[in-house]
């Protein structure tokens, strides 16, 4: 067997990364942990966007124009769900429903998340292996001068308006790794490790905020790459450069290399901040990270899998 | 306030009647009870087919073509879920499954089912007051010869194949009736009770082995009727001719009466059947109980308000 990446990823940018890697690398040479900070419960099932997003755009079946949910999607369910009075903030698609209902029953009958997971995203002809970082539950909290709020709330509710001082992720001192992520870090074929661009703090934190994780990737045998969620000063998508500055971090491709610093051996930056490379003190390969073709993701995909065989010699 | 109907009802064959008599009545002059021994749990949803069957046809929500769920309805949650491999036996459309997830969130938040119900009902535009017969799980087990069925394994899955040799109410002794039955059964201003042309054996009998309900009725004030759900040796729709001669009982609207024996006072048998009525020892009405449109609904309606007055002075 060929050595395989492990890919830690969260949502849309992440899961863009990981498609192009399923397109150049064979099935078995791909595994990809993903977040679950983001998960929670709602019309008390279990919904892990995260998850979904990556099975979503890894089995084709992505709605490309929300950036969330399912392609050829109905409605139908929501409409009814308001004319009864139910909560209608969190927007789930009829077939959207259809993998959280049965989630959620398979969890109460005592299945793993991650057991669920493999299996569902085998069934959505998903080729690569993917699994939630834990089965444990673990809950990305918002710290703002308003109080704690969950991260959905901040998320989607709020649409990330509230102020940040601050992230907490509950539960985490306590999860554990799920039983494939394990497996794949004591692999002995286990040849790089991939941090995706999603965002470091959303996405990518609650990840390190398991113990075991943290540790393993301190201690890792092989290289370990970030490739860069910021470009330009800017976020692609999404509120990274909004929560950076809000902590007082300054919103560039350095402050993404300090924060995981120990964490990673090299670094994908953009090649809109080219001029930042004489002063990132690790490993860098220079790419244009835009991903919004297919051609794009495979690009990336492509530099970023070269840079690790490169840094395992 | 004028007096008031306090129906006892099942699945589609009642809801015709009801719909009948929301038409012809001032909706203060009609209360529902239904039915909850078909209720059961499926995918971790709490699902409760003739409260609901009764709730869409009352609201004008109702499938005529198929006699159950939503009309407008789309069927994506279904194609999904057959595609991870769920259970796909129990069709629920997606705009069903809304009333499902709001109905199992808000008991499990502590609601009790006929507040819940009351308030669905309301909320999609039924005018008259309905509710389940009890808050109490009471669960209808049909007994074969290869052992016992749920009862939507009988009704659905089984297609009413297997043949029954008798049926039990699981819980029915311990159940109580909903507040609101028994504010209805105990109000000055109740006129009188009916008995839809409901299946006797799968609709009534549930709501007729909760202890109270069938004490109640014995020692009732106000006249009890029913309709004949038999027309000339056989059921309308359903299983009830199938059910009869199984458990050896002679399909005519006679056995109807004999089954009510004691319950009722007044009994509408269908015109296709007037020459039984000489055999019948109780009032009876005769009239064309096939309720195929509106019109028909409305007559039956009308016959059925008309008796229970005449049988009140």
């Amino acid at each position: 067997m060929s050595r395989f990446f492990l890919v830690l990823t969260g949502g849309i940018g992440g899961a863009k990364l990981c498609l192009g890697l399923q397109r150049i690398l064979p099935a078995e040479s791909l595994r990809i942990a993903v977040n679950v900070g983001d998960d929670f419960e709602h019309l008390g099932l279990r919904i892990c966007p995260d998850l979904d997003t990556t099975i979503y755009t890894l089995g084709g079946l992505a709605n490309t124009e929300f950036g969330w949910g399912r392609r050829d999607e109905t409605w139908t369910f929501m409409k009814v769900l308001e004319n009864l009075g139910g909560e209608s903030w969190f927007r789930l698609g009829d077939g959207d429903l259809a993998l959280h209902v049965e989630r959620t029953r398979r969890l109460l009958r005592g299945e793993t998340l991650s057991y669920i997971m493999s299996d569902v995203a085998s069934r959505l002809g998903v080729r690569c292996e993917v699994f939630p970082v834990s089965d444990d539950i673990l809950s990305t909290v918002v710290v703002t001068a308003g109080g704690e709020l969950e991260f959905q709330d901040y998320f989607v509710r709020c649409r990330c308006v509230p102020v940040i001082s601050g992230l907490r992720f509950r539960g985490a001192e306590r999860a554990g790794l799920a039983e494939p992520v394990v497996a794949a870090l004591d692999s002995p074929d286990l040849g790089g490790i991939i941090i995706a661009p999603s965002n470091p703090y959303l996405s990518i934190d609650p990840i390190l905020a398991v113990p075991q994780m943290r540790s393993r990737l301190e201690r890792r045998q092989v290289p370990a790459i970030a490739v860069t969620p910021i470009i330009g000063g800017a976020a692609v998508k999404g509120p990274a450069a909004k929560i950076m500055k809000e902590l007082g971090i300054e919103v560039s491709a350095g402050s993404i290399v300090e924060h995981y610093r120990g964490l990673i051996d090299g670094f994908v930056l953009d090649s809109r901040d080219a001029p930042l490379a004489e002063h990132i003190d690790i490993e860098v390969r220079i790419c244009d990270t835009l991903m919004n073709t297919l051609e794009d993701r495979d690009r990336v995909a492509r530099t970023v899998a070269e840079f690790g065989r490169q840094l395992r010699r």
